[in-house]
């Protein structure tokens, strides 16, 4: 398969990781078959996802977006995402921090707090501690809307947990006396889960419960498999995992809201969940840039 | 993980996939730890293992090697192979393909025929059809020697197979009618050998019978899995192939010799048997280059 021979970077969120190509003018369309090739780990650079750096305005004249969401300007950047197929996402919370990261440390804006547009609307992010490596990034992640108490089968074992949409569907499941050492050892497989309750599928997330205001996660992703790390799926765990804690302790907020340090195998972030809204921070990292030949 | 700030390329042959770095004068040793952070897929560049482009005599300078083996000059180019995981390997044979490749289409030989030093010896290449992103190269792969029969069990199925030593051993197994559909089919899984036959392990060649020169073959890498290439893997198959026609039509030589095409999933090569050594030609292609950060 032949690969576009344009300039790229690598860059990952907790291990979750992307291609970054910029197209600032909306210029070059990707193919889906191109997306794929790049993604491809052996013959490709290899990435969970691609995303393509446009002015948002430059998207909707090349006619590939329909019309600018609320809150973002023809000016913003936005962020065109593709799965490693080729298919096209409306969001990625890991790969958002990635693409702020990115876009701040080649100074394409003029300040640290900045609007990314995506096909899921106007994503605020806030970028620290930044150089062209690495950076702390917070992105607002928009309501995790609980949809109630569900359950889940891997392997041996069937577990409840809360069933949370952050934009996809999640089932996140706080398993009593669970650890970091007895999750590190669960063995993870492909889950069967209410097909009514979730009729799209699901992300299943296993959690240990909330200590010291931490959590430590794992998370088999919806026709992916086990990935070190899953944006969406950290903020569906830390709101899981405040509900558990909250129920056990009558005295906390019926509500649950707070901040929660989420443990994944590919690093640590932080989930803000607060009325109306939830918000994502941790780290970027891009580790290299170059021609694809 | 820290990566090493340096420049790389990445390639493949046939989607067995290296990173490239270059260090002529042996000056920068790579800590097993640092050849894992870049081999990593994610957090990394990737990569089935790391190739370091190095003169022979400034290895053996920097007191890394003990000597030059019989007919590497201390001016010629040395693979300094690594796994994927750090550890030193003596040979590969996609990845000398694409070391040539590099080598050649960088201008750092004189003529597209050329010595390239391994810790398994001095290794002749030819490269033809080049330029910065392509390659076919040929490589001498030493002689592949038949320990006899064994047999193998993957799943519900036992075969049987010829053992060939090729620098490290493989149980080649053709497959009476077997064809391309089916092979394509056949569930490929962790195999079950004979453990006096195979006290090292074995790499596990599931191969169509010869037609028309050519087969189709998969392989269980020992201690990997399924992997979309292996160079040693496809000298065994080609080797098991000539013998198994050789079985079926005593018209033909009794010593197994001859040009076999080999259809592996990562792509196609060629493999000469001749009397007393073994021949791979296939294709290689960089894919990028750039820089780590």
């Amino acid at each position: 398969m032949t690969l576009p021979q344009c300039e790229f970077a690598k860059g990952h969120g907790t291990e979750n990781d992307f291609v970054i190509v910029q197209d600032f003018d909306a210029a070059r369309p990707w193919t889906p078959q191109e997306v794929a090739a790049v993604c491809d780990r052996r013959a490709g650079i290899g990435g969970d996802g691609l995303l393509r750096v446009v002015r948002a305005g430059a998207l909707v004249e090349a006619g590939e977006l329909a019309e600018l969401a609320e809150g973002i300007d023809p000016g913003d950047w936005f962020m065109d995402y593709r799965n490693a197929d080729g298919s096209v996402a409306e969001m990625c919370g890991n790969g958002t921090r990635v693409f702020a990261h990115w876009v701040y440390s080649r100074g394409l804006v003029d300040a640290p707090e900045f609007v990314v547009g995506t096909r899921a609307g106007a994503k605020r992010v806030v970028v620290s501690e930044a150089d062209e490596r690495q950076a702390q990034v917070t992105v607002e992640m928009g309501p995790a809307e609980v949809l109630g108490v569900s359950s889940a089968t891997m392997g041996q074992r069937t577990f409840a947990g809360l069933g949370v949409d952050v934009g996809n569907p999640h089932l996140a499941a706080v398993i009593p006396g669970l650890d970091a050492q007895a999750l590190q050892e669960w063995q993870l497989c492909a889950p069967e889960w209410d097909k009514q309750f979730f009729p799209q599928g699901v992300n299943v997330e296993v959690v240990t419960p909330l200590v010291d205001g931490q959590v430590h996660m794992r998370v088999y992703e919806r026709g992916v498999g086990e990935t070190r790390s899953c944006g969406t799926g950290t903020v569906a765990a830390a709101t899981a995992a405040l509900a558990d804690a909250a129920a056990s302790h009558p005295e906390l907020a019926a509500s649950p809201m707070g901040t929660v340090t989420v443990h994944v195998p590919g690093g640590t972030v932080e989930v803000d969940v607060y009325e109306g809204g939830t918000r994502l921070s941790g780290p970027s990292r891009i580790i290299a840039t170059g021609v694809l030949l």
